[in-house]
């Protein structure tokens, strides 16, 4: 991914107020007031603007009984200090990506989603028909002392922007990439040089050649970046992230102690924040890709299948290698894969089968 | 589509109870208790499941304060009555499919979705950040009384299970379809005998031979018809119906009588109520196509490019008259294909490319 590092240089720059100087939560005639710390700036297009969606409704729907209060990274802790200020009790909820906490809990890795996994509207299925609920509260619940619950997804990512045309395996071999998580694991394995930068430095990198190769997450969320201005292929698919799941933790001990009504309505908007976020991506990607293309000059270029079926070898080594390294990354696997597998020619014949036919040279009106 | 005439059999075997005999809403200590008519049988699989998942959300969101109980279809007054209920305020709430109000509000059908439309994460996308909850709520409350809210999404539908190939444009001619809808009007012109049939008689149809194709919806709701036992070839894509949209419609004053945090709660389980029901037909049909496939000899078959490019281009026809003979779908359609446009090419890079790279022959664990 590519909110890593990214992250990283806000939290440096931002300053981090001690904890002990926002008030403690509020809990007088009934109303509560909590905290929502996240790991994003404030506002940052799709997951800020996400995670604000669902405070907001919080707060709405309770009518101010429980009033949840946004703090962007860094202003209560540094980002990846969010899951322990939470876990202890310190702040009440927190929202980021489950693969942030791999170090704690590998598992969350795979809470995240997987390259050549489920794309979001599998994963949401799986989330609330194929045991996915049950399995990712139990990993956060047992290692980060926290509740689980799934709010927001980017959508299929794009893998990538190249100065050049990368045709085979082979020109892989020593490109420089900037490509962070599962997906950098298999690229070093293929014979790429991955390199982490910073989001602040990454289009400098780019633009002089330091790196070849840059992924970052989708149009929308890459409008401002101007890639396009130093690497002119824009590559797809995104088999690294098919669907990359946002979280919201909650302390454990807060969350069971909210009466059955509170537990029902953020549950509910963390429901529809979820939607809410995608339907952000989708709905402003469309426009900002279209601009690429046509006022930028970028080309798109589809990976070969003789690539993509090597790549996809070594994701599988990779999942597997993880999957046996940790039990409760083996358990999550073992539900997410099955799912998996059960869906793939579903959504072949759907999704899959739709989207080629509506490209067919047909009249439609506009 | 393929649930009205099955809803007509239904309504007309299942008692009509007098609106009368049903208690007023309740409105005291602060309590109401509203009812939600369907327009489905109760707990119809991903129909009547969804509604039920909308009543009980709210119900707990509330604590009681607003207490939603459903009536299945014929309890209250028969489906196709819904919207007249609703809309004198004699009942508070319906849940049901757009395009069956047709009759009263042409542009119904656009809300719903149209032939090689939007997909349903589209939909979400052009309903949250396209203009489409405002113009939705303009339909529904000028020509119907009522507030719309989203509420449901069976994904892409197959177009139906076929006695015999059809491979050429020529084979359609003369075909016996039970197909409704702007697919059926579409698949007219392109020279099928289009029939319609109650639910109950298609499978005897299609046994008897009186009809050669069936529609219906997806493979969990075609689960216990047994279509695979009359009709061998089960059709891809699902041009006439690629994301059909449920709706929650509220009688308008009873809406706006809704203190604020009653309607922050009602909006934000109805959109989550819209990503269970899709993840529950999702989650769902994935195993059973892999039933009718590996155990039923079901034999999965792609139209042809040529056959959709004409096809579309017929769609193309009925669609730009049908928003030539209304103001209001007029303006319905110029949001939503204009949105159409935007997202085609995005969805093709990243749903589209992904779907079609996860089925190459990689080794990849389970």
């Amino acid at each position: 991914m590519k909110r890593r590092s990214f992250l990283k240089a806000t939290a440096a720059t931002t300053a981090v107020a001690a904890t002990g100087a926002f008030p403690k939560p509020a809990l007088s005639q009934n109303r509560r007031q909590w905290r929502l710390i996240t790991t994003w700036p404030k506002n940052l297009p799709g997951l800020g603007t996400g995670a604000q969606y669902f405070a907001d409704s919080v707060t709405k729907c309770t009518g101010g009984r429980l009033t949840v209060k946004l703090f962007a990274s860094g202003e209560v802790v540094p980002a990846f200090e969010s899951i322990d200020a939470v876990g202890s009790g310190t702040v009440e909820m927190g929202h980021g990506s489950p693969y942030y906490w791999k170090g704690k809990a590998p598992a969350s890795q795979f809470v995240s989603n997987i390259p050549f996994g489920l794309t979001a509207q599998e994963y949401n299925a799986w989330y609330h028909y194929g045991g996915g609920k049950a399995i990712c509260d139990e990993v956060y619940r047992e290692a980060l002392g926290c509740k689980f619950l799934v709010c927001g997804n980017t959508g299929v990512q794009h893998p990538g922007w190249c100065r050049k045309e990368v045709d085979t395996l082979e020109d892989f071999k020593g490109l420089k990439m900037r490509m962070p998580g599962i997906g950098a694991e298999v690229m070093k394995r293929i014979g790429a040089t991955v390199v982490n930068l910073p989001g602040s430095e990454v289009a400098a990198a780019l633009a002089s050649g330091t790196i070849d190769w840059v992924e970052w997450n989708n149009p929308y969320g890459e409008a401002s970046m101007g890639f396009w201005r130093h690497a002119k292929f824009y590559y797809t698919p995104g088999w690294h992230e098919p669907g990359t799941v946002l979280e919201l933790f909650i302390n454990t001990k807060q969350w069971d102690g909210l009466p059955d009504d509170l537990k029902a309505i953020v549950e509910q908007c963390a429901y529809s924040a979820n939607q809410n976020m995608l339907s952000e991506f989708q709905a402003r990607s469309g426009p900002v890709l279209e601009q690429f293309v046509t006022q930028h000059g970028v080309v798109i270029k589809r990976l070969s299948d003789d690539v993509l079926t090597k790549i996809g070898n070594t994701a599988g080594e990779v999942i597997s290698e993880l999957a046996a390294a940790d039990p409760m990354s083996k358990k999550v696997f073992a539900s997410l894969g099955k799912f998996r597998k059960q869906q793939k020619d579903y959504s072949t014949t759907t999704e899959g089968d739709f989207i080629r036919a509506r490209n067919l040279p047909f009249e439609y009106p506009t």
